[in-house]
């Protein structure tokens, strides 16, 4: 059985509010050589493979639920 | 500057409420073919490579703060 495995990322021209929080905490707790931290979403998504175009159903499910297109980009890999 | 590529994911036996409420999502708007849904965390790091053990420091990260060690499980990859 198919299975997508999906990365949505904040677009790179936005603020990542979240990924900040995390940084100043790795800096406070002694990691201070991180620079830069950004949080995304990951995603395991098991498909039985019936529909016909994989890539296009992954598409519309990704621009339609599993991500936000206008602040956000996603990727994805199909591990068959 | 090495980019390191953290992915943290529920443990397999654990049951992802959330990933049920997407799948079920999913399956009302007519994507009947997908099966299962998990969702985890993505977070890009950007460390400035001065501290020694890069691996060392990852994990020591991941199992202090970015994973919750007792339900999550994490994997991760450096970018040079």
């Amino acid at each position: 059985m198919p299975q997508v495995k999906v990365i949505v990322t904040l677009k790179p021209s936005l603020l990542d509010a979240q990924g900040r929080v995390v940084k100043d905490a790795l800096n406070n707790m002694g990691y201070a050589d991180v620079q830069q931290v950004r949080i995304g979403k990951y995603m395991e998504v098991e498909v039985s493979g019936e529909s016909g175009d994989l890539d296009a159903e992954i598409k519309a499910m990704c621009e339609k639920l599993l991500s936000n297109p206008v602040i956000e980009d996603y990727r994805y890999e199909v591990v068959l």
